[in-house]
């Protein structure tokens, strides 16, 4: 796992709970697998720019706000 | 290509120039393909966010600052 995909992965756990939503409609807003979403707050994912701007979209958030 | 590819790309290219280097000279500090430069400037690859750090890192410049 590299540190930038554990960092952003950080970010986006933090901005979806401060959304207040659980990984599952986060994950359904989003049109990915629950498991997807997981692994990527895990930094496990090498999240593509398109994704990242996509998960930032449902979470109505700056795609920038997300990158550490 | 999504729009988005392509306003990333643009915005690559910009800053390759105003670094001052080529797309081969990119690509060789890159580690990369000096085709998959060009790809990358015309918007037909959707980087990984790995990947725009490392071409922000060659470039001398803020990875948000490739963003649009």
């Amino acid at each position: 796992m590299s540190e930038l995909a554990e960092a952003v992965g950080l970010k986006i756990r933090h901005q979806r709970k401060i959304f207040g939503v659980s990984q599952e409609t986060l994950a359904h807003l989003a049109k990915v697998d629950r498991s997807y979403v997981g692994r990527v707050e895990r930094g496990e994912v090498n999240l593509t720019i398109d994704m990242l701007y996509k998960l930032a979209q449902v979470l109505e958030c700056d795609p920038k706000g997300l990158l550490p």
